[in-house]
């Protein structure tokens, strides 16, 4: 086990018609909230009048900034930073999925900051001081509402980056798993890769021993396995929903690096892609993922018979170990696809155009190698777009 | 799944050689220290050496107060909280196990209180500001490291008794693994019947569906029970230890029972057992738990069945499911005597003599039920003690 340090302070609260509380828990950093959403799908559904009774009766005065749209954007970033710094705003409180938290995030780290936030994403400069952020969650998948980790896309040259800081945990996040019910198929699916996503980042990886960790991560992933097809067939299945939610927090938390180096590969290179595409990031994901595995399969086969054997419950050769390894991947693409994700760029509707100027894109020209597990330089990057097409 | 609110702000530092980041850790918090611990253990192993020098190195003035005992008694905590009000300080770090840490949590609420510590204890009272509680772990068991809980004796009547809170939550844990190599059998053996425990206690419950939570409770039981027998064996294998260790901590910082309730009969009734006789807490679980179950096991035979087969593997029969599930808790008796373990009172040289004194003093005389999977009143007590001669 590699040492570490965690601690992670968000305070969850968790359950049915948990968004009352939003104006109490908001109450306890500011009167002035500058609330951060999507588009009209809160309204229609009726939590955005809740929210707003919820702080209005907390006696909080609120500024809205809606908008944010998935791979949020830095323009609206530097539009909240200007509304939080005009108002003296004191909370940033984003109600949504990764986009609309992430983007609260940007904001609550460029509010204090002389210089421009996209610094931060750049990697010139590390915030030192940030507002606070809250978080109503509507979309089980980015993990953002318990995570120091903030994605933003900048228009010019359509550069998708992220940074890290503890400063930016949410103070507090509401989990109501019936908020999830309205979500259309696309997004439960994209949600779900994430999800996953950010739990096989974690656990390839070549620390070792990581026994702990390997079977907390085993345990999410199966539940997610288990709860994801329930909520695609019965879309206001609390039970699953309240399962998937949660494991979805814990799943990037931090709380399963401990101990060990995650590989975030995938991640980097499918950051290029829906740069370039404007794709949902899980979408990107159920692509990538699986042409990651095969790619870097030979670097550790045994931790791949693992991962099938302990998660997909595949019977294991003893004869041929090497094909019980490989059976967990097609039982990745096979479940993926079974919940309606495209798990080829050819369903997504992409080619091989912007191969050459992703892999460049994401490894700097060559200069800078992707992953942990098995570290990637622009070759292995294109064969992995190839091997996804 | 029931609905939950959660926030653990404890931040863990764990690693080799880690305590030596003690002083700035607690410069953070105060510059005057109430040092709190055992005996002269930390002396020989030089680890008191190491944390002198460490404090030292940051500024800090340590005030000390050694002598807490297993079952930690009321009168130090009064003598702690005398020396902080008296001397100023503003930090009380525990060096131990559970013993000094929840001394420790008790000394920090009891400061700033001005009526008498054991109100909160007694339930008459909750605290309100608590000082800040810092530690460095030196015995995985009691996971008190990054807990609410306090337990503490009164020495007038011998009651033992526990109280939560989030303001004692340690703001800090130093967890380094190597400090355990100096352990003694028993007090390995002890430590991971308390780990086992609390995860036990958080598995039996009548919360429905709670699957996420019963498999991550799953994972780390099987963390434990492979760890166990490795540390055993061979008192310095860092990565048994390290897991170990990590699993005690995460078995009770109260992640394991978001949205589930717990039962902790057993911890109510072993702390009968421990304030009359003045055994190790772990050593009363070992014989109270399996006692427990065989009570309990008609109340919800599915539950130990699922016990059985994800947690110790039994194959499953069929025809005869109740005997799988039965084989659940012959496999923990088996397990924990293997670790040199009494799993009977006999073995702790305890006879039937005090079983109605502590069945009414756990019962408040009859008045109070214990525990929820299956709420126990006096008759049910008693026939646990018999069970478990």
């Amino acid at each position: 086990m590699d040492d570490f340090t965690f601690r992670n302070p968000t305070k969850i609260i968790f359950g049915r018609g948990t968004e009352a509380r939003v104006g109490e828990e908001a109450a306890a950093f500011s009167t002035k909230v500058l609330l951060h959403y999507g588009g009209g799908s809160i309204k229609r559904t009726g939590l955005y009048d809740r929210l707003m009774a919820s702080l209005a009766a907390a006696g909080i005065s609120v500024v809205e900034l809606p908008g944010v749209k998935p791979n949020p954007r830095l323009s609206l970033v530097r539009e909240g930073i200007r509304l939080c710094r005009e108002r003296g705003l004191g909370l940033v409180l984003a109600v949504g999925g990764g986009s609309a938290i992430d983007s609260a995030k940007a904001i609550a780290a460029g509010v204090p900051y002389e210089g421009d936030v996209w610094d931060f994403y750049a990697g010139k400069a590390e915030p030192r001081a940030a507002l606070p952020v809250g978080t109503v969650l509507t979309i089980p998948a980015a993990g953002s509402e318990a995570s120091t980790g903030t994605v933003i896309t900048k228009e010019d040259g359509w550069l998708k980056r992220a940074f890290n800081s503890e400063l930016v945990y949410p103070r507090f996040s509401i989990l109501d798993p019936e908020l999830a019910f309205t979500l259309p198929d696309a997004q439960v699916a994209n949600g779900v890769a994430d999800i996953m996503s950010h739990l096989m980042e974690r656990y390839f990886t070549n620390s070792r021993p990581v026994e702990f960790t390997d079977r907390l991560i085993e345990a999410t992933l199966r539940t997610v396995i288990d709860a994801a097809p329930r909520v695609m067939r019965k879309r206001d299945d609390y039970d699953a929903w309240a399962e998937l939610m949660w494991a979805g927090t814990i799943a990037h938390n931090n709380l399963l690096n401990t101990g060990r180096e995650g590989d975030w590969g995938s991640h980097e290179i499918e950051h290029e892609l829906s740069g370039a595409y404007d794709i949902a990031h899980g979408a990107g994901l159920a692509t990538i993922f699986p042409a990651w595995m095969k790619l870097v399969f030979s670097h550790d086969p045994a931790r791949f018979l693992r991962y099938a054997v302990e998660v997909w419950g595949v019977e294991q050769s003893f004869v041929d170990p090497e094909r019980s390894a490989r059976e967990g991947i097609a039982r990745l693409e096979a479940f993926w696809s079974s919940l309606g994700l495209a798990i080829r760029l050819a369903g997504l509707g992409i080619g091989s155009e912007r191969i050459e100027e992703m892999a460049a894109k994401a490894t700097e020209g060559g200069s800078r190698k992707l992953g942990h597990f098995l570290p990637l330089g622009p070759d292995e990057v294109r064969e992995i777009y190839r091997l996804a097409l």
